[in-house]
């Protein structure tokens, strides 16, 4: 496990600044290195946050973490990627990978609340243009989703590549925030008839469903069983 | 249905604005109130973008909808909520809200992409003031979680109602973007030996983790024994 000079905690940790210090709740910040790179590697969509004409902007879009580094991908055409291409030094964006884990519903309408895992990267997004970090990007693109799964598909070709913007984002300004447990209520409302508990949410994929045109005797893949 | 004078459809579409036509993709996007408020009506986490000293920020947060209007809410002291509360005329947000519901592998890299519906609004965040409005939204905000159960809990006290601040965001500028179906590979990488094919997402909750306190006699209710 990595060392931090400033703190004794197993793993290292990324700095609090104003930006990462949460208002309120700060309980439930984390700036511990696993615990931010384990939300990150578990999820695939993130929230991409940036500002148009002075007002904000938030696009679904996939992403992948490689080391201290996170990747988003798009048509060049895109306003992000335009955007990002065309800045410099580079697009401001706040990038945030949410789980909701479960309903935390109490007795008390005030005390419910979801159990969740969040991380929010703050920073600027660079366009890739070296060629060999792009294409490593692109790869580990497709393994967030899927791992194992670019090295069983066709690679981008020379025209699709270039179709391809690549945005890296540094993981230098991020927070965790979780919230996990059951139900906070209030010790005068534990009497009350109202049901309280948690109900967690399913987590997994349904069976795959192959493409009609798939080519005769193409079995299903192991790293889809093991989905 | 409702009617519109401008367009022939059975349902009243949102209008087409600068902000809410996509640079690409423009087939995906769609205007439509029932399919907006369907994919609003499915969810109860959205991700709230704003500015911050020029600079965006993405926070998750719980919303609901109550006809033309969305609502979210939290501590008078988190710093969204504080802001718009602040600001006059309000705090320019955009509020994204996304489902993911399948994995979609194609042979090549370029076409694997995610199967989802999402709903991006923009506009302007308005601190709810009115104390009847802000019951029905706080009321709105539990049941968009789940349905029937503001009505099975305490209601929120003189204390927590003033501690919680809602905000309100009219349903103006919005766009619903959608992908479905299948895998959209080039004609001639259909007999690559890759499995190609979607993996759906598996929905639903397990069943509910009761409180260890919870009063004697106190059965799961109906509307979440069907959850």
């Amino acid at each position: 496990m990595q060392g931090s000079r400033e703190t004794p905690s197993r793993s290292a940790v990324y700095p609090a600044t104003d930006r990462t210090v949460p208002t309120r709740a700060a309980h439930k910040a984390s700036y511990d290195k696993d615990v931010v790179h384990s939300i990150l590697d578990e999820g695939y969509v993130c929230h991409l946050g940036f500002v148009r004409d002075g007002a904000p902007v938030v696009l679904p879009t996939l992403y992948t973490r490689v080391g201290d580094r996170l990747y988003v991908h798009g048509s060049t055409g895109s306003r992000p990627l335009r955007m990002a291409g065309k800045a410099d030094p580079g697009l401001a964006v706040c990038l945030t990978v949410t789980h909701v884990d479960g309903l935390v519903l109490a007795r008390s309408a005030f005390h419910h609340s979801i159990n969740y895992r969040s991380v929010v990267v703050h920073g600027t997004a660079h366009d890739v243009t070296d060629p060999d970090e792009k294409r490593l990007a692109l790869d580990a693109l497709v393994d967030q989703v899927v791992p194992g799964r670019s090295r069983d598909s066709r690679p981008a070709n020379a025209k699709e590549f270039a179709a391809t913007a690549v945005l890296r984002l540094g993981l230098d300004e991020v927070s965790a925030k979780l919230r996990t447990g059951g139900v906070g209520d209030e010790p005068e409302d534990l009497a009350l008839p109202h049901w309280a508990g948690v109900v967690p949410l399913r987590k997994g994929y349904e069976p795959p469903v192959a493409d009609p045109d798939l080519a005769p005797g193409t079995a299903l893949p192991g790293y889809l069983a093991a989905l």
